[in-house]
């Protein structure tokens, strides 16, 4: 107990007081780093999605990537926008559950909130895998470790995550900052190497007519593209963890994040397209833009390393969205009270723990290759985005406060645009995704299930104030006793000092144990009778179990009937091996049945 | 826990009663089959041990093979009639453990029940592995499979012996019937076909000049034959295992089973220096004796299989040793309480259980390649041999019965044989052995260390029958609420009927909530005071046994102190899930406190 008490301690760091949770919050640029690196890893892959897809119709049809590149961006906008929106409407926090749960029922709520927490699970999977894979790229020798490195990842968010917020926010802070900064040099090295006309590649002109292209792959190629926009979310779920007034620094981070990505996506494409960029098997888009702009040395390596580091901590998002999103609805009775506890260091540490335990379960099952959860990932970020503006539709309309219609105009096209997306991934992506169609329902349904259970449990332990009181009764005490020792002299000394009326129960398994029993007792005249049963097996729990079945269906009327078991407390935890465990076995036995109460003296060895 | 109960009748069968214990009892045949298994299987290597070791010098020096068996039975003559007499001696179990208790102290009682215990988990472990050996030599598919294979035998055998001796007797006897059978079919047919002059081997004369040969090696050929001479302990062991006159069967079984075993080794041995075999790497001894005299047809193949049986079946032998020897150690109180309950089917079943399990870890720790623990479980045999021998020199001095001069003789022979063969293994092999030296004095130390705390236990928990009585005191109750429920209103009706001194005691995380308690019992008034602990972290436990020592501090001299704790039980298993498990935590922490009564006021959920 004390060590596992001391390891706690030395891994995760001393409790914290309940009332230190503002000190715990985050502050923006905190939050900034704590809840973008999901959106701003996006950019690593994000245009080079657009351009694996447009490259089926040759390498003519890569310069739709700049209006896709576009069009994306104006996705963005909306989000951000519409988001901004909901921040400002759920001050307490707007996740897609909430919004949804509040205008448009309580099953629509619960349909995006299963959705965003199989996702984040995803999440947390797929990043560590994509981290590791980085890492095992540049170290080809520890390729087969690729499940033990992604779960030592998971492993170590997860002690960072329980150790709180904020200290996590301070080691995790800087990561996304030389990402963020790396991308920035980049782009601004790339483009004045390209203004100073250094760069002489042969690139497809904007607007060239292509045959091969089709609407279906425009769709496809944009819809590959949303999946730079997965995480924006993060930042409405997680108002509360804001330090305040935390709308107005929610809302200001969520414009910061949404800006940064914006840039950094844009730019990325558009350098991808001015240097003739084309993607390939073995060689990332980015490292191809960082290789034509620094060459193969020390900038370069730098940016590489930086960008696998921020993939690997993309799963960091999760961690801060998952435990809040599991408390809400463990709040409306959605999931067990358990995700509502806070912990020694005032995260939700069921929550962590939970997601840590899912995605590691999921990283072993799939070998550490999760890349074909990356369109289940996406699906399950665009159903909520989908609902969620839908809510503000319906609330926008039911409240009209001042200035409503165009903040209407907003999440209706934000609605109908991240709808049509999740409809193209449907129908694009369908046997990729149906799996989720398998997995919501079973976790609604368990929403549901966990719900009546806490109605009927509220229902139950309901009481009159006025006519409900505790009822007094008289008392009968059985103590199944094994011989005459002390530990049974002083269950009996407890039980007289609680009625007179006292039993004690010898299980014999043969004559000559029992005449042994009898004479000693009546020898030593505890005040106490002595009931022995007989048996023919040699198990104490069954002839005891059927006895007690007698006196209690004698004796419930008018009595409490409590079991008192004598049990022996040695004083090293091993010498429990010594001795027969039947108390804990019966006690397990008794715990079922109504109104036998189940009391243990312990009697605790000296020596 | 029904179908756990189910899942344990359909594998081990229904309880039996203790009376019907007699029935399960060995007649002399199924006797000669459970108990001989191991030494019986020591045929199909044991030549072979002696011939490997004489090819150092060249196959001149295989002539010393037939005086070297002669030694072996001799040997074996001297065991069982020394054996012989100790059943006698003991007619209640006469191994090893209780001969040197008895004649030569506790210490050297403890060295050699150490010894016999060891020996017989690495019998169990090394006898699956030559099994599997023996299968996936004729099936090299299944070679990847080993200890997968050799773990599921071990726990074929564990749940047949844990079906009890009779039924695992009928199913057992018949693969140890056919090896016996099959072998003195071989050794017939052998010496018909040489006798008809059929055979034309070049073979060494008996006394011919061998100039490699050296004392040395003739001993060391010597004690490799001896490890043929395993298990014949057995019978001797197991005397409260047979059938009425148990001391008269036992004797028969044991001359029955040493003189077909001793007919078998030496009858091997001059078929294979008749038929001028010497060992092959790739094939054993008994193969190539069977090839000569039957060619590689049915009869060879059958021969080939029923060894590989009774090699694996060796290991039966140790599942009725262990449980009997383990169970006098434990009478003993050397070894722990539950080696004495005879299970469901009668059986020692702890016993059968943990040697499964030790012998299953080795299996798995070794990878199945069991073959370097051979020496170590040779001389783990010899050393509880000569102590037995020694033991009853003693024995004989010390009484002086009628006609002990003789006896005295048999035993002294058959303890300086067992004493030189002990010493001339740990000279020859000690590179091989030394772990016993490591192993042994930890088991003893164990041993010491069980003995001493049952010793403490009993003194402490000893008393005197004219003084010592169940003192009666007050009684205060301290009952944990949560909130104002059917549970806690049930709780305090309890506790209300126990005594007027009842605490219902809240931990309140903030004001808010506190107040809203306060008015609530206030509002129910249930006739109980109510304590409020305010705490600045978020769990009930410490405040709580803070307060439970406060009022332990304050009343013990007067009162027994009780905690009634509400515990919610719900109706399937999984909804505990759903419920905060601090009644078992704070149970657990409680327990370890002395006077503290912990008892569980189970309150069952209707719906």
């Amino acid at each position: 107990m004390i060590t596992s008490t001391r390891l706690k301690r030395y891994l995760i760091g001393k409790p914290m007081k309940s009332g230190q949770i503002e000190g715990e919050k985050l502050s923006k640029l905190k939050a900034l780093a704590v809840l973008s690196s999901d959106a701003l890893s996006s950019v690593a892959y994000g245009t080079e999605q657009i351009l694996l897809v447009l490259m089926a119709a040759g390498f003519a049809a890569v310069w739709y990537s700049i209006p896709i590149s576009l069009a994306v961006l104006g996705l963005l906008l909306v989000l951000i926008l519409s988001y901004r929106q909901t921040i400002y409407a759920y001050p307490s926090g707007g996740g897609a559950y909430i919004v949804s749960k509040d205008n448009l029922g309580v099953p629509t709520g619960l349909l995006a909130g299963g959705s965003l927490l199989v996702d984040y699970i995803l999440t947390v999977a797929v990043s560590s895998s994509a981290g590791t894979d980085a890492i095992t790229s540049a170290f080809p020798a520890l390729h087969p470790y690729r499940v033990l490195i992604a779960a030592i990842m998971i492993v170590f968010l997860t002690l960072m995550n329980l150790r709180g917020v904020t200290e996590s926010a301070s080691v995790l802070a800087i990561p996304v900052y030389l990402f963020v900064a790396s991308i920035f040099v980049l782009i601004v090295s790339g483009t004045i190497r390209y203004a100073m006309g250094d760069v002489h590649a042969d690139v497809p002109q904007l607007g060239t007519t292509v045959s091969g292209i089709s609407l279906f792959l425009l769709l496809k190629a944009f819809s590959s593209g949303c999946s730079a926009l997965t995480g924006v979310e993060a930042v409405s779920n997680a108002i509360p963890n804001f330090r305040k007034p935390s709308e107005r620094n929610a809302a200001l981070t969520l414009v910061m994040m949404g800006s940064i990505l914006g840039a950094m996506f844009i730019g990325i494409s558009l350098l991808a397209y001015g240097y003739g960029i084309a993607p390939q098997e073995k060689e990332t888009v980015v490292s191809q833009i960082a290789a034509a702009v620094f060459g193969r040395g020390a900038v370069y390596f730098a940016i590489q390393g930086v960008t696998a580091l921020i993939l690997f901590l993309a799963a960091n998002t999760a961690y801060s969205a998952f435990p809040l999103l599991a408390y809400m609805l463990a709040r409306d009775k959605y999931m067990p009270h358990a995700f509502m506890i806070r912990g020694d260091r005032l995260g939700f540490s069921n929550g962590i723990l939970f997601l840590g335990a899912l995605s590691a379960v999921l990283v072993i099952l799939f070998h550490g290759d999760t890349e074909n959860l990356i369109p289940l990932y996406a699906v399950g970020v665009f159903i909520p985005f989908t609902l969620s503006q839908l809510g503000m539709m319906i609330r926008w309309i039911r409240l009209r406060p001042p200035g409503w219609a165009p903040r209407l105009a907003v999440n209706t096209v934000g609605m109908l645009t991240t709808f049509v997306i999740t409809m193209i991934f449907i129908v694009t992506k369908f046997s990729q995704i149906w799996m989720v169609f398998v997995f919501l329902p079973i976790v609604i349904w368990t929403f549901y299930k966990i719900h009546g259970h806490y109605r009927n449990v509220a229902n139950d332990l309901r009481i009159c104030a006025d006519t409900d009181k505790p009822e007094i009764k008289k008392t009968t005490v059985v103590v199944p006793v094994a011989g005459v020792t002390r530990v049974v002299m002083h269950s009996l000394g407890y039980a007289k000092s609680m009625t007179d009326n006292v039993i004690a129960v010898y299980v014999g398994f043969d004559e000559e144990g029992i005449e042994k029993m009898e004479r000693k007792w009546e020898e030593w005249d505890p005040g106490v009778r002595l009931i022995v049963l007989r048996t023919s097996y040699r198990s104490i729990i069954r002839p005891l179990i059927k006895f007690i079945d007698t006196v209690e269906w004698k004796t419930s009327e008018t009595d409490y009937l409590t079991i008192l078991i004598p049990q022996f407390v040695p004083r090293n935890g091993w010498e429990n091996l010594l001795h027969n465990q039947s108390s804990l076995l019966l006690r397990a036995f008794l715990l079922n049945r109504r109104d036998v109460v189940v009391a243990t003296v312990p009697y605790h060895l000296r020596q």
